[in-house]
C-alpha cells in the first residue's frame, strides 16, 4: 500500500523511511504533481505506526518543498520534481587497491625507520599538550602556526645549523609538499616559469607542473647545480637542494651559492631551497642553508617528515618579508592552518631536546646502515661500482660501470620483488645517468641491506645476461 | 686576532662560531680569494681552543666550498664568494599583532561554543587512538583518508540524514576550506567560471577568486537560489548552500533542487554543495543533501568545524566517481594527506556515538540561545524587525525595518565594541539587503545574548540619531 515497505531492523528512523519512500515516488513520477497524500490517520493505520510518525515524515516533505499545504485542504505533491536518475557511470569500475608485493629487496627512497620512533615518549608529550591546550586553540589560531613551535624551531635552527632566524619569519605548513604547493600558487602570477635541477625529485616538482609552470632544467654535476649554465634572461623561481642534492648527493660549493644568489638578484627571482634531509650528515656538521646568504631572496623549506615521521604533516618555511602578508592570505584561503595538536606536541619535543637526542640516535643508526650498504656493495659488486655524493641522507646514488637501467629494468625488478629506482627516473634530459641506481637504506636493518644487495646483484646478473642473449 | 670573538655563553658550538666568523669575512671580502688560512696550531693557540675544534671548523669550510685545499699546501680561500648583503627591506615594518578589543556585544558568525566541547572525553579517545595506531600509519597512508573514519562518516550520514553513501566515495580533507580549494583547482581547467548564490559567504568564495575564476552571482530569495535566474549558456561549477542558505537561511525547495540538477546536467556542470551547519536544525530533521538527487553531478562538502571545533581541521567530500582519480592525484601534490591522529580519534568518537550525543546536546543548547535572541529582539526592538530563514544553524539574519547598515556602520559599531556584520557585506550586488544584520549566537550564553542585543539597540538608536542630525 502506497509502495512503502518499512524495515524496522535498520538504523534509520521510521519517519525518515516513510519520507524517503514518498520522496522517491515523487522524483520518479509515480506520485504525480498535484496528487494528494493519504491522510495521516489512514497511512498510520496501513503502516502500523503512530500518527505522530506520519506527521513528522510529512513535515520533512513540506519543509523540503516536496509537498505543498494549504489551510484546510489536503497536502499535495509539488510541481517540477521529476528528475531522470543518472546512475554513476558503470564504466567507472572501482579500482581494486593495488596489491602490495612483499619485496625481497626494498630500497625505496625517502623512508625513515618508523620502528625507531620513540612512540611512548611522543604519546606522553601529545597527551600533556592536549590536556594543557588553551580553549582558544580549539578555534582558529591563524595561518602562521603556533608561536611556541615557531620559537622552538628558531632555537633549534640556531643550535643545529647556526642559523639566526626570527620566529616571526617562520611559517608552519602541512609538510614540505604543501609548502611547495603554496609557493607555486604564490609566485605563479609573477612569472610561471621555474628553473629546476636536473636530475631532481620528480615527485616534488609535480606541484609546479600541475599548476601550469614551464619547467626548465639546469644540469647538475657531482657538486650540485651547475651555475655556469644559468641562462641570463630568466624570471620566476629557481628550485634547488643545496645541502644534499637530490638525487646525486652533492653539497653546493660556496662559490656556486654566491653565483646563484647573484643570479637571483639580477633576475628578481626567488630561490626555493628544499632542505629535505640535511639533518643526517654522518661525518661533520649539517651544511649551512643557502638562506643564511640571502634571507630576502631565499624561500627555505624544512620538514619533519624524514626526521620524525611523515604522518606528522608538519613542515616550515622561512618566508622573505616581502612575501609574508601574501603568504598568510593565501594559506587562509587554502586550508586556514595546521591542527594545533601536533604543533604543540612537536614544540614540546623540541623544547625538551628529545628531538636533538632522537636525531643523534638516528644519525648514528643511519650511518651504520650506510656503511653496511657500502660494505655489501663492495662484497657483491667488487670494483664495478662507485657511490655518488656526500655521506648524508637516507639514500645512496650508485653508479654501476657500463650498465643501463631503464623503466623496463625497474618493472622487471619489481616483478622479481626488488624495489630500486633507476636514477634516470628523476632526469628530465635522459641519457646522462642511465648507469645509476638509487638505493634507499634508512628503513632497513643492516641484515636486510646485505640480503637486499645480494638479491639485486643476482637479479642484475641474470637480467643483463638475458638482455645480451635477446640482442 | 683574525676577527674572531668567541662567545662561550651561546648555545652554538665553538667550531660553528669559528666557521661562521671566517665565512662571513670571505663573503664580505675581508678575507680575499686565494688568501691562506692560519695554521690550525696557530689559530688554536690564539683562540684558546683545541686544535681539533679548529680542524672541525676548517672541515666545514672545506665541505661547503669556502676553502680549497691541496695536498701539502695551506688551505686557501675559494674564488667567487663575495656577495653584497641585501638587508631585508627596512620599509617592511613588522605588523604589530592587531589588538583584539573586548566586545560588549560579539555576534560573530560561524562560531561554535568551544566551552561545551567534551574535552576530557576527546583526550581519552585521542590517547587511545594514538596508542593503538599501527606503525604503518606513521608513514604515508594515502590521500583519501583513513578507512575507518570514512566508514563511520558513511554510517553517520545514513543514520542522521538517510543518505546512502559508499565509504569509497568519501574523501577526507583538511576542513571545508581545503575542500573548496581542491575543487577550485580540480575544475579550473574545465571552465574558469563559477555561479554563486548572492548573497553568499564572501570568505568561502575567496579561494575561487584567488584562483582566477570569473564569479557570476545568481540572486537568492527567502527560499534560496532563484533557479529561474539560471542563465542558459553556463559552463563551470555552481556553488550552493541548499540545506541552510548562507546568510539568508532558506532551505532550497525540492522543485528548485530538481531544476538546479537539470540545469547542471544540461550544462555539464558540477554543483558544489556546501553543507556547513545543517546538523543544527531545531525543529525537525536536518534537510536532505542535494547530493542524494544526483551523486554524479554534486560535489558534497561536509565539515566538523562547526559541530566539534575548528582546530580539528577535518572535513569530507563526496566526490563523483568521474573525478575521483584526478582528486587523489591533486591531493597528493597539494599536501599528501591529513594527519592520521585526529582522523582516528574522530572515527572512534563517531563509532561510540559520542558524536551523536554531542550534537543532540548542542542542538538543544543552540535552540535555547536562538530563542533567547528572538526574545531579546522582541523586547528591545518591538515590532521593528523580523527574522529570516529556517530555524537552524548558529546565526540569524535579522531585517530591521527602514534601516540601512553599511561598512561605516560596521566600523562605528566596532569602535563602540560591538561586533555584527551587515548582511550587505556578503552581497555582490549591493542594495537588496541593506536593512539586515547577521547575528551569530552559537558561542554566547543567553545572558550574553540579551545584554548584547541591549547594547546593539542603544547603539543603533544613537547611531541613526546622529546620522539623521548630520544629514
Amino acid at each position: 500500500m502506497w509502495g512503502i515497505d518499512l524495515d524496522r531492523s535498520l538504523d534509520i528512523s521510521l519517519k525518515r523511511q516513510i519520507y524517503q519512500r514518498l520522496r522517491d515516488q515523487m522524483i520518479n513520477g509515480t506520485l504525480k504533481a498535484g496528487a494528494s497524500l493519504p491522510s495521516t490517520r489512514e497511512l498510520a493505520k496501513t503502516l502500523s505506526v503512530s500518527r505522530n510518525t506520519i506527521n513528522e515524515a510529512y513535515d520533512m516533505l513540506i519543509v523540503e518543498g516536496y509537498v505543498e499545504t494549504r489551510q484546510g485542504a489536503p497536502s499535495r505533491v509539488a510541481r517540477g520534481l521529476i528528475l531522470a536518475q543518472a546512475q554513476q557511470s558503470a564504466a567507472l569500475q572501482r579500482q581494486k587497491p593495488a596489491s602490495v608485493p612483499t619485496f625481497l629487496a626494498d630500497f625505496k627512497t625517502g623512508q625513515p625507520d618508523l620502528r625507531q620512533f620513540p612512540r611512548y615518549v611522543w604519546q606522553r608529550i601529545s597527551q600533556k599538550s592536549l590536556s594543557e591546550m588553551s580553549m582558544e586553540l580549539l578555534g582558529y589560531s591563524g595561518p602562521q602556526g603556533l608561536t611556541q613551535l615557531r620559537e622552538e624551531i628558531a632555537a633549534w635552527l640556531m643550535r643545529s645549523k647556526g642559523l639566526a632566524v626570527d620566529a616571526r619569519d617562520i611559517y608552519i605548513t602541512a609538510g614540505a609538499t604543501q609548502a611547495l604547493h603554496l609557493v607555486a600558487d604564490l609566485l605563479y602570477a609573477d612569472h610561471p616559469e621555474i628553473l629546476v635541477e636536473d636530475p631532481c625529485n620528480i615527485e616534488m616538482i609535480q606541484t609546479f607542473i600541475q599548476k601550469g609552470y614551464t619547467v626548465t632544467p639546469v644540469p647538475v654535476d657531482a657538486q650540485g647545480l651547475q651555475t655556469d649554465a644559468l641562462s641570463m634572461d630568466h624570471r620566476g623561481p629557481i628550485y634547488v637542494t643545496p645541502s644534499h642534492q637530490f638525487p646525486l648527493g652533492g653539497i653546493l660549493p660556496a662559490a656556486r651559492r654566491a653565483a646563484l644568489i647573484r643570479f637571483a638578484r639580477r633576475c628578481g627571482s626567488y630561490v626555493i631551497e628544499d632542505d629535505y634531509d640535511s639533518e643526517f650528515r654522518y661525518y661533520g656538521e649539517p651544511a649551512t642553508p643557502l638562506y643564511a646568504m640571502a634571507p630576502d631572496r631565499v624561500i627555505y623549506i624544512g620538514t619533519f617528515s624524514k626526521v620524525l615521521f611523515p604522518a606528522l604533516r608538519i613542515g616550515y618555511v622561512l618566508v622573505p618579508r616581502e612575501l609574508q602578508s601574501r603568504w598568510s592570505r593565501l594559506r587562509t584561503y587554502t586550508d586556514v592552518q595546521n591542527p594545533p595538536f601536533e604543533q604543540a606536541a612537536l614544540a614540546e619535543f623540541l623544547r625538551t631536546r628529545k628531538f636533538d637526542r632522537h636525531i643523534a640516535k638516528m644519525r648514528k643508526l643511519y650511518r651504520e646502515r650506510r656503511q653496511a650498504l657500502l660494505d655489501a656493495l663492495r662484497d657483491f659488486f667488487g670494483e664495478h661500482w662507485r657511490p655518488w655524493g656526500d655521506a648524508s641522507g637516507l639514500h645512496l646514488a650508485v653508479e654501476f660501470t657500463g650498465m643501463v637501467f631503464d623503466e623496463a629494468f625497474r618493472e622487471q625488478a619489481r616483478r622479481a620483488r626488488i624495489r630500486t629506482v633507476p636514477l634516470e627516473h628523476h632526469c628530465m634530459r635522459k641519457g646522462r645517468h642511465a648507469d645509476k641506481l638509487l638505493l634507499g637504506y634508512g628503513h632497513l636493518e643492516p641484515d636486510e641491506i646485505r640480503l637486499g644487495v645480494q638479491h639485486i646483484q643476482r637479479f642484475i646478473e641474470e637480467y643483463f645476461k638475458e638482455h645480451a642473449r635477446i640482442r
